[in-house]
């Protein structure tokens, strides 16, 4: 399988799972997160490999359909890169605070860190 | 209106409108966003007092089933907490420089913001 494929509807299923159907997050969490193959899917659920197949399709269909209007794995990236934004504020002002630089100086930079933190929220 | 449920369907309106149809997303925007009455958005749009009426509860219901799946609602609150929590600890820890204390137990408190940050993502 593809792997930017995999990491792709795994991201989508993770977010979107609880819209899918019983039948349809059983086969996409066998397919993706499991690593089953078609044909042991269509033997484990009693389906034929055509309809595994198809409900694989329809279901990546709706998960991608879903990102499109709430775009909530796109938010949760751009948040990761927000946090990622701030620790390495921290680790400079800690930085500063070691090699007793002038502590006033640090206001500015935990406003930036304030300001960060409500972007996070948009 | 009842404003708390005004509050509540606004709020549910905001994450979900895009997976409403156009006309429900129409109604409710109307109803809740521009507070037209019934008559008012039957007259607008051509469609009996009734027909609107039952759009809005279909509507509502929509919004609160996809809350329960997917709380975004929920977690966009809680996130709102964090921020605030930060904010708290950045006050708190500018206080700290203005009055001049040992910059170096300001470490332990700023390693608290990037935890609260974590927590954020999750």
């Amino acid at each position: 399988m593809n792997i930017e494929k995999m990491i792709e509807i795994g991201l989508l299923f993770e977010q979107y799972k609880e819209l899918l159907t019983d039948k349809q997050r059983e086969i996409v969490s066998l397919y993706y997160e499991e690593d089953y193959s078609l044909g042991e899917i269509s033997e484990n659920l009693s389906v034929s490999r055509q309809g595994v197949y198809d409900t694989l399709k329809r279901s990546e269909k709706i998960l991608r359909d879903y990102e499109d209007k709430l775009k909530l794995v796109s938010k949760l990236q751009e948040q990761e890169e927000f946090v990622k934004l701030v620790e390495n504020k921290i680790v400079d002002i800690k930085q500063d605070l070691l090699q007793n630089r002038d502590c006033a100086n640090l206001i500015p930079k935990l406003e930036n860190i304030e300001d960060i933190c409500r972007e996070m929220l948009k």
